[in-house]
């Protein structure tokens, strides 16, 4: 066995099912997606799963272990499946036995912020550091936590939901009865939604396609006041839970990935100087806030190298 | 070397600074207290604790390790206090280095709220759990982060500061520039202060001494609506900043000390209904809320635990 050994890296989503295979931090092949919703039942995706696994086991003869990055809950230990929160059926479903009984291969089972986090830990932005909060920002808003050089999952493996933590104890009402979701102020749709309503106030009129994140970016460059007020104001929600995650956790780095991230420097100057301004001189002196290394591709790659460790 | 050996437990506050002699979780001897604000510097102080130590010594002459609880910003490795909130002059005073060269023991040093959440995880009432979180709740609202079987103090040792975490994006500002802190509105003075408030919304004039937790619990008792709400909203908000962990770290069990949860069960039944009604199955199926086990000698008790780890 050689010391990276290829391995498949499987994102698991609610789209699409994306299997790739990978070596050390890089894709060197992938698979076409495979369509998630075109499938009724877990039995029938997973089978599609396996013979794209085996195409590829065909063309690399060298691939060690699986990993899949799941989107919803998970047992990490047991490598099941709780439920997942966009596709249908997928209840307490074994999947990690299942891949090994098929494959004969190690597998390994695991939240797709996890694997994104891991990958950033593991080869990306993260790497080196021994307590790192990553944040993965686009439609959900998810995490991951690694606290002293160990992912840390809990007692039933769901740590690491930054999204549902809250900024606000009378704020908005979340999904799980949850007031002040994070999630809910700065997840895609929200942000959008927001800016829709701050442009109607200050007079303008927009279409929803106008005020996405990508939108926002774009009219914030050309000087935008309403977008610019909208990206602080996105900033300074993100850092009061990241501000939560330091002084509960004293990390030596944040790395912030996904979607909305794309806005770079937009909101990274405003999270920075909202988090600094509320952190003393333990929390913030050797604070590292760093954006992604990794961008689509984290998920698959976090849940390769997640195989590696299970070989 | 037995097992178990006699260690001692140093708890230094602001006011005083309690010595003893502890074995396992029982504290068999004490020395009278050393009043804090009698000693003008770090040196004089420190005389007077290896004084107290080496008398104890006398009596017991199986100690080995002395461990501190201190309250401000500690380096755990390097045995350093950064600096106390409460008492002048100790700025950077390498106070393991000093016990350890005058007494010949192995010394450790640590926070004070890391202390009691050792005491509780170790001895107390998160005795076996490998997911804990710790909070004090007193003149200031301190804790402990237990996961995956370990402490976790973070890259400067200052992790666990639940009670610097906000509640509210726009909440008031804190001491460190943080808006919404938890402890700005569930600590000692602050629930007396709103309590007093609230009796002169209602059209009654209390004293400030008739509204702290402890006048508010026998209130509550007696059936005073005003006494009931403040408790009900005590225990939303510390429910917030403990959902907050819950959602980030996913523990087994949460832990509430100090002062304020003396008054049982008007702050732990707010407190629960309001965190069960916001987390999700994984999160709160198998979540213990519970009552410290150590009283005001938690803090000597774990800084003698604590030292154990150190010989």
């Amino acid at each position: 066995m050689s010391d990276s050994p290829l391995t498949i890296g499987i994102d698991f989503g609610g789209t699409s099912v994306k299997i790739a295979v990978v070596f050390q931090s890089h894709i060197i092949d992938h698979a076409p997606p495979i369509a998630t919703q075109e499938f009724s039942s877990p039995e029938e995706l997973i089978a599609a799963m396996v013979r794209v696994v085996e195409d590829l086991r065909a063309k690399h003869p060298g691939i060690a272990a699986i990993g899949v990055g799941m989107p919803g809950f998970v047992d990490f230990d047991a490598g099941l499946v709780y439920n997942l929160t966009n596709v249908a059926g997928w209840t307490a479903v074994p999947l990690r036995k299942i891949l090994h009984q098929v494959t004969g291969l190690p597998v390994i089972v695991e939240n797709d912020a996890n694997c994104m986090g891991f990958a950033e830990w593991k080869c990306g932005a993260g790497r080196g550091f021994q307590h790192v909060v990553f944040i993965s920002m686009g439609t959900g808003v998810g995490g991951a936590i690694i606290a002293n050089g160990q992912m840390i999952r809990g007692a039933r493996h769901g740590a690491g939901e930054i999204g549902q933590t809250s900024i606000d104890y009378q704020g908005r009402p979340g999904h799980y009865g949850n007031l002040g979701a994070l999630e809910d102020y700065v997840g895609n749709r929200e942000i959008t939604a927001t800016a829709h309503d701050a442009y109607r106030a200050a007079g303008i009129e927009k279409a929803f396609e106008e005020c996405t994140p990508a939108a926002l970016a774009a009219a914030a460059h050309l000087g935008d006041p309403v977008a610019l007020a909208q990206w602080d104001a996105i900033g300074r929600m993100l850092a009061t839970a990241a501000m939560n995650c330091c002084w509960l956790l004293n990390p030596e780095a944040i790395v912030i990935g996904g979607g909305v991230a794309r806005a770079g420097e937009l909101l990274f100057k405003s999270f920075q100087a909202h988090l600094f301004a509320q952190l003393s001189g333990p929390f913030k002196d050797h604070l590292r806030i760093l954006p992604a290394a990794f961008g689509h591709e984290a998920g698959t790659i976090g849940a390769a190298a997640l195989a590696r460790e299970a070989i």
